[in-house]
């Protein structure tokens, strides 16, 4: 009798497939090292030399397994926050966090609602649980939250995701607007809000930390102005109704040792975090005028990334094989109107100048071609 | 109209509750540092020099985001157990790797079998998935693998799930034993068997690592030989179909880049690991002369803690209770046979004599009693 492993049947239906192939994949296939890696969102700037002293001491720790409870993380986030520790919960990257949140909310079958070729991880995650994705068009660069309310109310949705300020777009809505959009939504329908590059946003994309809201979800993350993305650190602010749920499902002791007294030590190093944010606002202005230089335009960004408008998909494409080629590794939105550009993270001022040089070289073949 | 958060119908169902309580938040609740740490089978011998080296010189790539399929280290675990690359699966921990196996393999309702009180988080991610767990009682502080095999076949089982050498009794079975399980049950059945303890096992317990049999899943972990338990690495060895399908739905980048580096450095270090093994022999001698000592028995292990028998359930509780109260961790089995037991993890040397003395002030204040 032949042995045989049957699937489940929504992992059955899956395709095989993966939200992002990393950089390192791209460096194996082309049998070259990355020369300038620009293309995550990470943030060259590094980790806070303070957090960085405390994870070096706390490797010797590492026999201990973590606090499956990351009490004193979420004490110190709730705290920055201003917001109860009820309100918190710590996962290994939102990431993590998007895929359990799904869980809880969604039934197979059920629809789930957000921008159209947003973040990719989170469409895996509704797919993975055999939940249907709805997405809605961009309007002029920006996410359309009357869209996405309509859509909501009309597919009866289950949840709706979107960033602000947006990923993969870079563009940014008034906090005001977000709350307005959670006011037009079903009664019974969650909100994820996705914060990952709040702090590089204004302070109007920014609304109260607290809620009292059973729908209304926040996400942030250790891996963007914080400059720790292999440490897998982010967390959710929301009501304590989602944290009771999470709980009940979360991979207990999924926050590394290590990490979480890094993110506790990153936190409280604020200067470090602003000195990434002034860094990232000289750096998206180079990027800007290089655009301009070479007669390109570019989306206004609130991140840590600029997308640079080629004009059309199919030259965007060629500018993105071509800066591979030069071992510049860049990324472009998957899907229209965000797939006419490349999107750049802004590098040290040493990775800029590479880009720039990279760039205008691609740009020069692409014209003589 | 009042807003609220429908769960899905799985997780409305579950109840709260966590598979282990942390040292932690033992620690919290007494309001005193635990002053000896012997509870979670973690290894006080610690990470290996080279490999703590290479982690602390890891620190200042964190900024990068992890190799989401942990390729070199894939590569090393590969060719340290002589296996296909293809037959490797990385996650953040067992934990993480049993909640989706359980995820691709049993759909809610369906069935899954282990021994009677058996590892709490797997059977937390059962429940997780909407499963129905079906435990089969020890056999003479065994596995009774006729009796998996049996339910399995009886209850048309999608997963049977067994440790070997086994937590939380710590004894073993014959690697033979074990295959003859895998032939015995139902030709559609996957068979999880946790190796997080193989380091400290006989030869004999240890079958070959290939196989062709698309329902057999090896799982194995930093966190115990190792040293690495708050690094969150581990792994299994399987068939290549089950590999494609975990990596459909797990989380891509959920371990971190550090602990990559640490795994791959700690998997070459074999001399570390072969004098944890050397000095986790020495202790258990100890705790068995210990248990002699006062009178008690203990049941024979080949991991790295030793379940010292106290009689009875309440005897074993109370023994429990007043170690805490002397500030020492330890554990024990939540269900007969073994709930009749403490479970004391090896530790220092310096630890296993603070255990010694706080056992026997413990034991004295019970005969008092």
């Amino acid at each position: 009798m032949r042995q045989y492993l049957p699937l489940t049947d929504i992992v059955a239906s899956l395709p095989p497939t993966v939200p992002f192939v990393g950089p390192e994949t791209l460096a194996r296939r082309s049998g070259r090292p990355l020369q300038v890696r620009i293309g995550a969102n990470e943030s060259p700037f590094g980790v806070s030399p303070v957090a960085a002293a405390v994870m070096r001491r706390a490797i010797d720790d590492l026999w201990m397994y973590n606090d499956p409870e990351a009490h004193e993380l979420v004490e110190a986030l709730a705290a920055y926050h201003a917001v109860a520790v009820s309100a918190l919960h710590v996962g290994a990257g939102i990431d993590e966090i998007l895929g359990d949140l799904v869980r809880i909310a969604a039934n197979p079958g059920e629809t789930v609602v957000m921008p159209l070729g947003s973040y990719p991880t989170f469409a895996y995650h509704v797919s993975g649980y055999g939940a249907r994705l709805v997405e809605v068009p961009y309007v002029q660069d920006h996410v359309d939250l009357p869209g996405l309310a309509a859509a909501a109310q009309a597919e009866g949705a289950r949840i709706v995701y979107l960033a602000n300020p947006d990923n993969p777009m870079g563009t940014w809505r008034p906090a005001d607007d977000v709350l307005t959009l959670l006011d037009e939504l079903p009664n019974d329908c969650m909100l994820i809000l996705d914060e990952a590059y709040a702090d590089f946003a204004p302070a109007a994309a920014m609304g109260p930390m607290e809620t009292r809201d059973p729908r209304f979800v926040r996400t942030r993350t250790f891996s963007k102005a914080h400059g720790m993305a292999g440490a897998r650190v982010g967390y959710a602010i929301t009501h304590n109704e989602v944290v009771v749920a999470l709980n009940r499902i979360r991979n207990q002791f999924g926050v590394n040792r290590v990490a979480q007294g890094g993110a506790m030590a990153s936190l409280a190093d604020t200067e470090h975090v602003a000195h990434v944010v002034r860094e990232v606002e000289v750096g998206r202005a180079e990027y800007v005028a290089l655009a301009a230089e070479l007669g390109l335009g570019h989306i206004e960004s609130a991140t840590n990334f600029v997308n640079i408008d080629l004009g059309s998909g199919a030259r965007a494409r060629a500018t993105l094989a071509g800066l591979l080629e030069r071992d510049v590794f860049v990324r472009m939105p998957g899907k229209p109107p965000g797939d006419r550009c490349v999107r750049v993270t802004v590098g040290t001022p040493k990775q800029r100048l590479d880009f720039a040089e990279a760039f205008r070289e691609t740009l020069k073949d692409l014209a003589a071609a």
